[in-house]
């Protein structure tokens, strides 16, 4: 038998409407490409979103084709977040730090029929543009007048002028709310990007979920600094939760610098900032400078990368803004966990609670996770034994863009998403990533975390990054090693860092051998590649083999 | 293109699971029949859910089946709400201040298998089960040795006998989140109630919105005492939003007196209480007397009736406590729309923020409402101009069980559920109701609040209680009269009564007539009954016709 209530898709339009109609003057700030702060609301926003989407309809495209953009956190982008989705076409948020052939790549790979881009991003575009033969249309986010007359690239049109003479009052279409809405590619340290196809369902989910006091915390009285990039899983479905509160929403485009932020900050009032550990410490280290403090920032959700000890340490007691740290994927929307306090936690010492701010939290409500070994047996949640982490829920994926699933059946016939993360979990649920997958070292049954030996080197004054990886060996499967790459002008022996190492780790966890680079191979986004250092290391023997 | 996320259904015994495996130390507190206070965890009660399951399963009810609750708030009752739901049948949960004959009328109708209530309601059953062909099995809720040897009741058993032997590793089925889940029937004043029946998914996604922060805002650090019943609208939808968070739940069983719930609150650290004007009233009573303050409440949501002004400045400016004026019905799941502030009022004088108050807010995110006029047309959110409320939404109802439709469409085909309430909504999309449709007067084309005309007749100091109806009239259509009943050894004159409007609102709203009555009637949940005051006035006709 069914119930008898109404039924209403969960459509990401739905978001916009409720926001223009009951947050209509909620306030949307962006610092642009042009330079300038420029200011609009949901209302004016839907208007334009509407507008937007007309001019796909204008354009030919149906329902469920490609519109991608290469572009900074703003308005224009938020409008293509609803324009694009909301009248069923898939948004492709594309990365600019990819190489441009990786570029070309995923644009012919979602087969993108329209790209919109913003005038930081011409370069990219005009090296693309000629191997990209689905894109019907190439955009240019800016007034007619900023349009360059010698673009090179075919047909090119300003946004302002596309959109400018297209009706405001276009009507959402109402459809299955799991229709495709957004994709977005993994940066893969190996192989190709992998496409993540969101739906409206899963986007709108989580937008409820991301918005609970345990999470993200969002209400209308709010002011929502995204400094995480909307082209990173949807700017962690900030723009959705956004409309979903009314909250006012401060967009800094290009201008990540500390500076650039923390005026940002002041000037808007932002209680909330979203962003990862890179950009954090150039604003720590500008507000330091300066002697300054934050006069209406109240927390901060730090994730993308595992938050530094220090830099939580800085945020609450120098500057008296809570950090809560957040593991996802762009596979998972990408909120999976965050670390909020439960209600017992908070009569720990600051010590213990300290402690806990490094753990990457406790599954949001629609989420849940497991640890398993090598066996794909659940291990137990001791906050010690580690394993690879698995998770499930509607907002998680099911199977790649034109690929496969990747899930792993329980006994009882559910699908798990393998993270590709080892963590662990304790009795009260915050989940701690000590490794990736395909990075622990596997030592005579035991497992060595990658990321433990590099912490270690990385607290010797001499040593600028280090990357450890494992080595076959013939007794114990692997042994650990580290790449060290030193400051400049620093020195230091192989038998220097394996001292360093005594008394802060077990024995057996201390690797075999130190071997010197120029420096560790880095990815797109700033991820080391350790697949590009162990090309490196061919033919590298350990010590006594 | 449909999206490649994981297709989980929304289902309520996610909630559950959820909790028990990530919140499974949360504390649930009940005050009991028994008179003593239980205590439970989360992970406790899920074992427990899903030893009733079982026991459904010995039953041989089948999905959809209906399983009755007549019971107070605790933790056996939140027992049957995920274990009956969560097995894929159906919860009925019936209020027990209906009379008897009509207790026996919704059993029949919903054709429940199996009846479960509190040792309080055994008169109830006694009185109505030799009436009530459907039910195969009356279980009372209790330990076995607390089963009445005489209770005239065949094979009447006890929960704890009947769940006690069960297995604990039932395992939840998995199906389609459109399925029904609980019936709740509406207390009308007029007719037969009339049932309606919520879905899984409809319940999940309420259970999202209701914890957001601006809704109730619920987090795994509050201690959450639903004083609301858990007959009414499923407890405003707290059993299931706990679980999604893991909070401390607090159950105040039958004792809902003044002194008991304020030692409830003070035991139990209780943060958030939610419940109707009347209990709060004898509450504030018990603590003003006893000179006593509240420790860790702070905050409370107020349904179910206009909560009068005196009652929000008393929490708000003695007690510190911060009240949320709500308003939701049966069939709107219940919630629909919740009095938090936007930003901009947080800056406004105390004054207009109390006024703001007094509304019954703005809508939940997944609801929207309209007001409209005679004609269907949507009328300007001014503040000012009233018309009926109408709301739409994934929790609200599209029919009723065993019942017709009562939506109405708009020009672009979407379905509307008419609320029956009069309601103006200002430009911040704050909604004030101000009477229900039916008993608004329609006077020569204007429309006169019956609310209105009694709010100031309750301010004459010898009036007990007064109610507004509209009678008959040849040139105005209708012209309100109002009903006085008079406290106890006072005494006014029809002329007192007319005067003491002079000045308190215009001309044509002031009554053309007083009627004096011994009472005014009430039905089971403490709502005027204007059709039966009618009915007592036939034969009336308003002075000079």
């Amino acid at each position: 038998m069914l119930g008898l209530m109404q039924n209403q898709p969960l459509l990401i339009s739905s978001l916009l409407t409720f926001a223009e109609r009951h947050h209509g003057d909620g306030e949307i700030v962006s610092r642009r490409v042009e330079g300038d702060i420029h200011r609009t609301t949901y209302r004016q926003l839907a208007g334009r979103a509407r507008q937007l989407a007309s001019a796909l309809d204008a354009q030919g495209l149906a329902m469920g084709e490609r519109v991608a953009s290469i572009a900074w956190n703003g308005y224009r982008h938020m409008e293509m977040y609803f324009g694009v989705s909301g009248s069923g076409r898939v948004l492709h948020t594309i990365n600019p730090r990819l190489h441009p052939e990786q570029i070309a790549w995923v644009v012919n790979h979602a087969e993108d029929r329209v790209l919109c881009f913003d005038m930081t991003f011409l370069p990219i575009v005009q090296a693309i543009h000629s191997h990209c033969p689905t894109v019907q249309k190439w955009v240019m986010l800016c007034d007619a007048d900023k349009l360059p007359a010698d673009s090179g690239i075919p047909n090119l049109v300003s946004y302002e002028a596309w959109i400018g003479a297209m009706r405001t009052d276009y009507a959402w279409p109402q459809f299955d709310e799991n229709t495709a809405s957004s994709i977005c590619y993994t940066s893969g340290t190996t192989g190709n990007p992998k496409g993540v196809l969101y739906s409206h369902r899963s986007s709108v989910l989580h937008a409820y979920a991301a918005a609970l006091p345990d999470v993200m915390c969002l209400s209308s009285r709010d002011a929502v600094l995204p400094v995480v990039p909307m082209f990173h899983v949807n700017a962690w479905g900030i723009p959705y939760s956004a409309a979903l509160t009314g909250c006012k929403l401060v967009f800094p485009g290009p201008a990540l610098d500390g500076k650039s932020v923390y005026e940002l900050i002041e000037a808007e009032g932002v209680t909330f900032a979203a962003g990862v550990p890179t950009v954090w410490q150039m604003l720590l280290t500008h507000v330091r400078s300066q002697g300054q403090k934050f006069s209406s920032l109240t927390r901060t959700v730090i994730g993308g990368a595992a938050c530094p000890p220090a830099m939580i340490a800085a945020f609450e007691d120098e500057f008296g803004v809570h950090v809560l740290h957040a593991w996802g994927m762009t596979e998972t929307s990408p909120l999976g966990t965050l670390c909020t306090p439960k209600k017992k936690q908070l009569a720990w010492p600051l010590e213990q609670q300290r402690a806990l701010q490094q753990k990457q939290g406790r599954a949001i409500c629609g989420v849940d996770m497991k640890i398993v070994g090598g066996d794909g047996q659940e291990l137990p949640w001791d906050g010690k034994t580690y394993g690879d982490l698995l998770v499930r829920g509607p907002w998680i994926l099911e199977r790649y863009f034109k690929g496969d699933s990747p899930l792993v059946e329980d006994a009882s016939g559910l699908g798990w998403f393998p993270t590709g993360d080892v963590a662990t979990i304790d009795a009260d649920g915050f989940m701690h990533i000590t490794d990736r997958s395909k990075d622990v070292i596997k030592s005579g049954g035991e497992w060595i975390s990658s990321i433990d030996v590099e912490n270690i080197a990385m607290g010797h004054p001499a040593v600028a990054m280090a990357a450890c990886i494992g080595m076959p060996h013939p007794k114990w499967d692997e042994r650990p090693i580290v790449a060290i790459a030193l400051k400049p002008g620093a020195s230091a022996t192989r038998e220097d860092i394996l001292a360093f190492y005594e008394g802060k780790t077990a024995k057996w966890q201390i690797p075999d051998d130190v071997v010197f680079v120029d420096a560790i191979p880095l990815g797109a986004t700033g991820k080391m590649l350790k697949t590009r250092l162990r090309e490196q290391l061919a033919g590298y023997k350990l010590p006594g083999l």
